[in-house]
């Protein structure tokens, strides 16, 4: 039997589900094969409904939904508030990516003389791979879990859905999983459009089957090397998308220092602890300037970390790692500079905020390594060749956050080219933590941030579950409505040339 | 000493040229990491003068490498003189696709309020992953090596790449590599931008290098599983794109046979062995029905092999794997129907034009290995669910070919969407051998024929080499101009709306 814990008490409690069975995992990829034939059949407007419909069941199912994340995650009832609401807000994003279709690519290339001879006529557009297996993660239970943006962007692909739930947040995931499938059921789409399955067993062999046709995951180094060898055991090897590890560099000018520490104390604070710390774009280097300025900073963020307590955090493996790594980086020379109050005995599962502090010349691999968790560490840096360096020396990230003021663009001198050259995203003047659902989104970056050169936010994650495919000198009948003569309600690239779509 | 050698006489020559040290492999990476940080930082227009460059010089040694690679092909003078051309064409039309600028997919959210808040500006574009790896092939001295798709279309990226010349045409690669260095001094581009190592040893080395951060590669899957194990051994793993073995499935259907048995005959063969075979998209299996029909085409084609002669193939290597290969397929219970005539002794490294034949009903994955040259197995079946069944038993492939007649759609049953599913492109009424380079085309498939989703045909071969990368609140100034706000030379979505490029 498996069972769920409430961190925030420590209390265990038997959920009634049992992991699946390999008869199981292969009865889900199955059905989802034959949902596959009905749902990648559908037009673009099933696509839409489904997607609609599976934002307003999640909204119906509000309360219940909130009520059963906070018991399983320890995160508080309005965070997981707005994380339902981004998650819906999601699934209509891609309703209206399928929607508009540009997202097909298609294309024409007519028959006709070139300056190589007589061609053919050639048409292109992009398909859905298939069934696609997606990994919930533990620290967003809506966003990036069983109603998260991997499951929306696959749908929108017209790629049905398996999903291995997070042993963080089972009953949750039950929850969600009854959402989709009601959705399904409210919008005439297969009901199988949706599996799911438990246990870690059962992952390993989802990604195995010859059926799944690509796997999803957001998670730790460790768990995806495992996945990826599952992959490589099978005849026909499959793409795994990872979101993976992220230390975040943030880097504060001396111009930002003096015109505004104050502010980016307290802004780095929130979001180094926000969400106890676990969230991957969680700050997990600031770079700050020597001198009184720096210094001023450093004080007010210490007073911060000193006067904050013990935050409740997900699980007990992620309170064991923080614990752990923590302790890591203090011996390989990080100083404390602050801590938060421990939690009283029976206070549940935590983590306490910490502040660490070191030199941007000693900052190499050892110091860089991901604390899942309300840390920090501070670099402090004479000069800004220091900081550019110590880029090169720290793992590549999602995001790199940039605080300066105007006029000090000559100062940075290399720094904006390595930040570039090492993130998915460059923040200015803000904070990595909070993430735009939205067209012009990226979250990826370079290993080991995520495996691949794709996005699992914004508009274009719906590209990872997609292939293209080509006919040449298909007679009008045996293409798909999108890439016939008669059809225009899409943006296609016809002979080269962008052409907005039209009403006859 | 490298060696090369004239297949068509078997007559070996010292090259003066000696394998890679691992040294001077790490020195052109060097030389490309130094050049990427300008090439990157130029232009669009740049690039496209570079392009443009490229298929100019190359057009002006059009003699002397069509005559290198002659020798050390032994492909008729006639089909490289083509083939450059196709090269040169391959160059300007990814000048055109940098010229036009939606590759880059610059799209712009602007900050504003959202039904989840106040939202940042947020803008995103593709850029150049850094210097690339480019493996050139044995088959296509030109259009898939040094001066092949891969490089141009990391060009395009803004990548600087280093070659690693084929064995088999050393001199060919030694001549087209001094067209890119070339093309590079008279375009004002760091000569850097291209570099090229030789070796198999160098070519592990160079996917191994931290500054080399993706590659491409057309060959054997033993080759390419080589090359990700020495990828997977790296602290920071990147991506290979690879094409590697296809069977290429071509279905007549009975309609087809009736109305024009001869002509799929002479086609077929044509197909079969044009440039002796040596095609990534060369027919293997032909399902062909039984029935008066389908035996006429049979006996056409075995008198079109009978009365062929042994043809000259690019290397002793490719001679051995097709003899056992054949040997391998006749031993699985495919029988001869027809083999040309062998080559008289001293006629340098060949391989005969063989026609084997089979039931649909027995085709399994043993008699649908590639079989690189000029054999073909005929499948023979009685009904259109016997094709369909053996799609789903034998390896997916680049192409799927289908012959039918007006009328026939009822008869195919599941075999459009078997084909669909097992293929990156279906050709009608026509053959897979001739790949028009252009915006629809695809060249890719599921695994084994692509170990990806991506194309290494057409446009879109480009975004194998581009990353995305997001900018939130960033200052104008801190932009890629084709992000800017004053930028509207190139399409692009803005707040969601495809907008077309404009002059002000």
């Amino acid at each position: 039997m498996l069972i769920t814990t409430d961190p925030r008490t420590g209390t265990t409690e038997e959920t009634g589900l049992e992991p699946s069975t390999s008869e199981q995992v292969a009865a889900a990829v199955a059905a989802a094969v034959a949902a596959h034939e009905t749902f990648s059949a559908g037009s673009r407007a099933s696509r839409v409904a489904l997607l609609r419909a599976i934002a307003e069941v999640a909204e119906r199912q509000r309360a219940p939904l909130v009520t059963a994340a906070a018991r399983e995650t320890g995160l508080s009832e309005a965070r997981l508030d707005g994380e339902l609401s981004r998650s819906a807000f999601q699934f209509r994003m891609f309703a209206e990516v399928v929607r508009e279709g540009a997202f097909l690519e298609a294309a024409i290339d007519h028959a006709g003389d070139t300056v190589l001879g007589a061609a053919p006529d050639v048409r292109r557009m992009l398909i859905p791979v298939g069934p696609v297996a997606v990994f919930g993660s533990s620290n967003f239970p809506f966003a990036f879990s069983v109603l998260g943006g991997d499951t929306a962007s696959a749908i929108a692909a017209g790629c049905p859905v398996i999903l291995k739930a997070h042993s963080s947040h089972l009953l949750t995931s039950v929850a969600s999983f009854d959402v989709l499938r009601t959705a399904a059921r409210e919008a005439a789409a297969p009901e199988d459009t949706f599996g799911m399955v438990l246990g870690q067993a059962a992952g390993r062999s989802l990604v195995q089957h010859h059926g799944v046709r690509a796997a999803s995951f957001t998670g730790s180094l460790a768990a995806a090397r495992s996945l990826q060898a599952a992959i490589d055991e099978r005849a026909d090897p499959i793409p795994l998308f990872c979101e993976l590890s992220s230390i975040n560099p943030l880097v504060v000018t001396p111009g930002a220092a003096a015109a505004r520490g104050e502010a980016i104390a307290q802004g780095l604070c929130g979001s180094v602890t926000g969400s106890a710390g676990q969230l991957c774009t969680k700050p997990g280097i600031a770079f700050v300037p020597t001198g009184a300025d720096g210094d001023a900073v450093v004080a007010r963020l210490a007073r911060l970390f000193a006067s904050s307590t013990a935050q409740t955090v997900l699980n007990s493996r992620i309170a064991d790692a923080f614990a752990e790594i923590s302790g890591r980086l203090e011996a390989s020379g990080a100083a404390e500079v602050a801590r938060g109050a421990s939690a009283p005995d029976g206070g549940g599962i935590t983590a306490v905020p910490t502040l660490l502090q070191t030199d941007a010349a000693s900052l190499g691999a050892d110091l860089a390594e991901e604390c899942f968790g309300p840390l920090v560490i501070l670099a402090r840096y004479s000069t800004m060749a220091e900081v550019v360096d110590a880029f090169h020396r720290i793992p590549s990230s999602l995001t790199a956050t940039l605080h300066s003021e105007p006029g000090e663009g000559a100062e940075l001198g290399g720094l904006l080219a390595a930040m570039t050259a090492t993130s998915g995203r460059l923040v200015f003047n803000g904070y990595p933590t909070g993430v735009r659902v939205g067209w012009a989104q990226n979250h990826g970056g370079p290993w080991p941030a995520t495996n691949s050169q794709h996005t699992s936010v914004g508009a274009t994650a719906v590209r990872r579950f997609q292939r293209p495919i080509a006919f040449k000198g298909a007679p009008q009948e045996a293409l798909p409505a999108e890439l016939r003569d008669d059809f225009h309600a899409i943006p296609r690239r016809i002979d080269g040339v962008l052409v907005s779509p039209s009403t006859p």
